[in-house]
């Protein structure tokens, strides 16, 4: 029986634990800080576990993976930092190889600051009439990316890249164009006439992103 | 003189007009409401030349202009309907003619709510997982997009389909992901390297769309 | 034991799924969307299982029950389209048979937009000057009402109308004025005095209203 | 001509006045704090002009006026206390005389608290269900009327009360139920309908408001 | 068993009762209220349970407890007034005696605005441009401090004094500045140059607080 | 005469200018984005004159000037950075030399987050129950700073030490708390009650911080 309460009482720990990355909304928070807790029944961590350590994150001293076209990217969140439940912030860590490529993305959640540790990118994103505003931009230098809009960076230097961005919510969301467009199932003839492509375009494109079911 | 004072006059007019444009922020209104105003010196309209009239709005009766794949869509912001200003909420029209497309495109500030006025629609958006979630919608249906994913939609019926929507923004905005793309003049070698395609195929695209000179 | 143990479940999970409804609020979401789930300990469906049918509402197809004079209401908030939670957006479709009337009614957390779908209907508002704002619309066109004001509709053509209304609330609310002061139990003597009516006539716009009774 | 430019400058600073007013939004300041100013060009007064007594509030010591009810109320919104401007809250006095009456009313942009400095207060507020939730409160008690619902006040006590009340908007705004429907103009036949009154009834009411003209 | 799942049944409770408070947030409540419940599984109290006295606080009719230097404060929050939960409103009473000190404080997540019920009182606040506005404030006055800036009373005159304190967050929080420094266990020689004190003098002020460990 | 007409363009540009800073808020932005003019009549650079370096900050590649107590800080916001205006977001840098101080100080109006370029800092704050959570963090880790909450750094390593923060609100404010304390005038016996200090120790202390005048 015992066992079985426990049962229960690690699966009610874990639905709070969602609870509070699903529910929890981004605008003024109403306590200092309210960190999930792995313990059954305190969906925020008591304050007499707290430790400084909570607000501190390590895991962006060096690149993740690179993909095929060279880039890497790390998204630092509620789920791998959890202190920043509630506090309206996140950030992230980009490296891009020479010639690497941040494909055309945006966050539909959040205005974005990239700040070049150090390389040369070239960095811009495009407004909603169309036009695109990009740059070469060098280490010490930052570019703002307003909420949702396309944007994109490349690895025009001679050297390994490297940038450091933040998020105004702690979950700004990503959107990969490429990967939404072509990797996801999205009807042939749909994508055929909006983008002008040949049925035959898009499948090669489409070969080269994991496709994935079309849900319906 | 007195001609100088009103250019003086209508200039400050404008740009008071402008700023109510500019500045106003979609939460929490702190006023019943505030019409722009065309008369100098009063950014909101004054109350006693408010009429019912200003919260009609009677200019989605009939569909606007197509484009050359179908599609005609009438937003209605404050641009248009003046009385939306810090309302938070405004709407469009879509028409869809038969196989007509609204291309893959998303509003970067609102969540939007289509319902189907007459027609077939094949609808959906894709989530930040890259999962599409589409169907066909009918007459009377209404489907819900949630803020800063990308969707479409598609005429799959035998008829000519209308299409109201309401948005949670005075100003949602939009990005048509093929003109973002590929009629803004983003670098073609990052495209190249986003898309995996060749720069022949990204330059046949492209043929399709208005070109708009890099800002650079 | 193992029902025991399912009971637990599923008051737990009914509880979860009430906290959804009751906790989460309407600016800025932090993720794409959170439908609430009938599974136990998952108070967002999983992922794996929300299917496109998820983000389409079919139930305004045709009205709801009329009342007495003429009018019928659905409204869709979360409680019957589970999507809309957290996406700060809902919607309602309104008949009115010939003469019908919504009676003078206030949304406490939302502004509304109100499509005319078929009919003439006399639309208007009273802003907070005591000043009415109202005309009648036809179809095709659209009204809006600031957030908080009190507003009415009554059919004055010649055929039924029908309303398609959009809020940017999750949860707008609906406070009809008659029911909120005569079907509810507030103290006589404070209408007496509040509207200048005699006790004779108070108790005869009750009896047309179902009375409850007042909880002290 | 001087005094022609400074005409030009004293209605642009009026209009600039009116901005602050008519366009700052409740949530999340974005300065210390912006007094508005009656100076020409500096729509917020100067720091250096700022004084500690801009922040104190010194017209609430005794009632105002009382209306035939026996009730008196001063807002106090940034219309008659500039500093509030920008920092979302706002208050108000309020005295009964003994049976006064503050009539059925709603703020639509906010939640009020309403403190009892004196007296003792029958004071309700009607929920979204068509419940009253009403009690009588004394001297030191302290009741919450969430944002958008309906309350009342009345004196029930043997001496004089006084009500010091606080608002989450710098502007909640107040619908008085009784002059917004028998004092505006709304049309007849709906009213007869929805409060299921005749006509003549209506009339009676109307006659104890100021009747307003209907706009149309 | 029935005993152990009761006791789960109470975990439970608890731990959904904490999420309430921890988890909603200030802006825009979605539903009219949601008073957090000690019932299992009920997240909000049934709204057939809710009384009117659910929505009155009784609880600063007298002062509380005085510190040494003649202060006395009560904060009411939903963890004492559980019906303010999401309604973005809560108060406070502070008393001091002659010569009487609140402390140099600040209020991380709200405006406060200051009532003074009687006796006369020194009040202030300081500027992010170290600015100090204050002044001696009369009973019947009322004072605003913005967000986050540190402020201070002290009882001027020959009398005891009585303020009731309103704010615009359901919980604002509050850091005091001789507390924060000094009571807490802030590294010495950080101290030392900040203020330009020495060891001696930090020590010395240090005694009067009660010291708590250094979490590291 | 055209002289002033300028003169009168000019101070409008001026005011209006002074408008989008004062009277933007932070949440949810209602255009792509608004960078603040110099030119006279249009708060927004009008699009077409909008380039990408405008959106690209190159200020802190180097460290700003020095205190006497090894800091060095560089505030970016739309003052220096206009295009981020409206976006509700911005960031600095900080510099400090061998054992420099970051004084005991809050933001009122954001979260921070802090990543460390280079060097060993003592980074901590303190919390509403007066816990410090402190600790050294090195080279390519982040801390963060809830919202209003005291925090400090200290570089306690063998070499100059460079962080770069970000914050949630286009312009978050800094309080420094010796300065707000002891370099603002605040009252001296109300200064002796709240730390316990004498009147010697407040005087000797207040020699190290520029004394402004009492506003009084």
């Amino acid at each position: 029986m015992a066992a079985q309460i426990i049962e229960v009482i690690l699966l009610v720990t874990f639905s709070l634990y969602i609870i509070l990355h699903a529910n929890a909304s981004d605008p003024d928070p109403i306590q200092d800080f309210c960190i999930p807790n792995n313990e059954p029944f305190l969906p925020c961590k008591p304050l007499s576990e707290v430790t400084p350590q909570d607000f501190i994150f390590s895991g962006i001293k060096s690149p993740g993976n690179f993909s095929e076209i060279g880039f890497s990217g790390i998204s630092v969140t509620p789920t791998n930092f959890p202190s920043l439940n509630t506090l309206g912030i996140s950030f992230s860590r980009a490296d891009l190889k020479l010639g690497g490529v941040n494909v055309p993305h945006l966050h539909p959640r959040a205005t974005e600051i990239a700040y070049v540790v150090r390389g040369s990118i070239y960095s811009g994103f495009i407004d909603s009439t169309n036009r695109v505003f990009a740059k070469v931009i060098e280490a010490g230098e930052v570019m703002v990316y307003p909420r949702g809009l396309v944007h994109f960076q490349m690895n025009v230097g001679r050297y390994p890249a490297t940038i450091i961005a933040s998020f105004n919510s702690q979950n700004p969301g990503i959107i990969r164009i490429p990967n939404a467009l072509f990797g996801s199932g999205v009807n042939d003839i749909l994508l055929e006439k909006a983008f002008g492509m040949t049925i035959e375009q898009i499948s090669s494109i489409r070969k080269k992103f994991i496709s994935k079911e079309i849900v319906s």
